[in-house]
């Protein structure tokens, strides 16, 4: 049984369908609840565990902190929601080091002010093989506005809202020991303290423009492959359009890695993914341009109902010359 | 640092006030926030982690997935609210047990039907050390029902909603071996299966009578002194009015502790403590009667802000006979 399969096995035991103000239950970044006859609430939990999420030989306690949250908030960001409160849950060992406790919380609700939320609740429980952080998220927003996965049709542009694959490069480096290696610092940012693209989500929902969105944050093929999935589509990305900062191929080099697998294939980016209709992507680009934020367009949905993400040299190579990425995911219980 | 000194510290940097919505953050049974006009919303999260909070060696995963929702429900009855939705993370070692997992989620369904809500998220994760549940619910209840802890009276009569100590005994007999003696089954299914009284909260909130309420989680002395910290108060308890199984005194007596110890200092009762007027005590155990619930006056109010607990002998012997109770709560990092 692997982690996809126990969430199908979840979601088929969940009823659904008898209780009307519930309009999206498991199987997308948050579930959707209704509020009032215009306004839903958004709810995404996530847990990070030592040594799986997150390791404390290079992570320091208040960029942990921050991270826990910017994760659990970017499921709102993906839905294109404002996050409003935060539960959060710590697990510590006995004799925990009460400054890096400390840290730790400032990060949380530093985190809490700059995504505009409250953090109103929580629990603290003994956990004595290693650090646990839980966290529940409660954002909101207009019906109307709200961006499920599963609305991409085909002929859609695929856009990302940034550089790919830094993060997966930062933690790599991070790993190799070169986390404090000035050259690599906007990489090593992206893995220690990504930003929820919040703001850009809510511009994403109020333009009217977007079919689909979701977060990066198990890799684009992956999140990709279930917008395709939700979707019933397939999908090709346009090697030479993948966008990432000048400095990835420094680290791929170093490291030895093909920095195409860390930008399709490397999670935790944490960029928004959406698709357009490309008569509508130049005016959904120019409309977040004035607040500074950049659309990359990386492939195109294609008809296809199995989900396939494939990848192609460039947009103009044509299809016969791409190939099949094959990415089941990051399956938490099978590999790591 | 305790586990209550790591509280104060995040409500301390929590910041409260700033959001008209927020009627209450960090510091009882649920964070209370305005849904519309007349309404409002709880949450609350609570995490279990394996050999702090269950042990795999007595608690079959049906009843673990119950229980776990009942705990994190336990904190939606206990303000008087109706349990809406709920998240769930599992976190399970890679190659955990398919038919383990299966029966866990199962339980957890079960539970929420059970109490009128709906599982509707999660999160799986790996937790190579062992597992751990992650729950939050939302809960749902007219503002002008909320009961929250703090609105102890000094006088007030101090109830509770069943017989104390059944799952401590029940914990202590499984630990012992004893978890499968027919003649300790209810003590055990306490501990195994407990219920959360969402039914009789909701009985409780509508009917205007009681001051301050919440559940017993922690165990008597120390959920009371939480009431009586809240409402600047003190409490007297009279030990034979403490309400207990029979069974439980066969069970003290064969695992050769004092029962009251069990009843005052047990957690995981769930039942609900309420503190009530004594000239409303009568009409409320009334207005109760009728659905099969009982309420048992445990205890009185009493004056004096520093949050003490007093056991007497009875309530006629007066409070000089009365001893002080030494409970600071069951600390998660320094206890156990």
């Amino acid at each position: 049984m692997n982690e996809r399969e126990l969430i199908t096995f979840i979601a088929g035991l969940s009823p659904s369908g008898h209780n009307q103000d519930l309009l999206l239950a498991i199987g997308d970044d948050c579930a959707v609840v209704r509020k009032t006859r215009e306004q839903v609430l958004l709810y995404s939990t996530d847990t990070l565990i030592e040594k799986v999420h997150f390791d404390l030989a290079w992570h320091p306690p208040y960029l942990l902190g921050r991270k826990a949250v910017s994760v659990n908030v970017s499921d709102v960001a993906a839905m294109g929601g404002q996050p409003r409160y935060l539960l959060f849950s710590l697990g510590l060992p006995k004799g925990f080091d009460e400054d890096w406790a400390r840290e730790l919380v400032r990060g949380v609700i530093n985190a809490c002010d700059e995504y505009g939320c409250t953090l109103v609740g929580g629990d603290t429980v003994a956990s004595p093989a290693g650090i646990t952080l839980g966290l529940t998220v409660v954002g909101e927003m207009l019906e109307q506005e709200v961006i499920y996965r599963s609305g991409a049709r085909e002929g859609d542009m695929v856009l990302v809202s940034g550089p790919l694959g830094s993060a997966a490069a930062g933690l790599a480096l991070c790993r190799q020991g070169y986390g404090n290696d000035e050259r690599f610092a906007r990489l090593c940012q992206a893995h220690l303290n990504p930003s929820a693209r919040v703001n850009l989500g809510k511009m994403l929902a109020a333009s009217g423009l977007v079919h689909a969105m979701m977060d990066l944050s198990d890799g684009l093929a992956t999140d990709l492959g279930h917008v395709c999935r939700a979707g019933r589509l397939s999908a090709i990305l346009f090697r030479d359009q993948l966008p990432a900062i000048p400095v990835l191929s420094d680290a791929a080099q170093l490291l030895d890695v093909d920095p195409v697998q860390w930008m399709i294939g490397g999670g935790e980016d944490y960029e928004l993914l959406v698709t357009v209709a490309p008569s509508a992507t130049k005016k959904l680009q120019e409309k977040v341009a004035g607040s500074g934020y950049v659309l990359y367009p990386v492939g195109r949905m294609i008809a296809g109902d199995k989900g396939t993400i494939r990848l192609a040299p460039s947009e103009g190579a044509g299809q016969a010359s791409a190939i099949e990425v094959e990415f089941s995911g990051y399956d938490h219980f099978n590999e790591g």
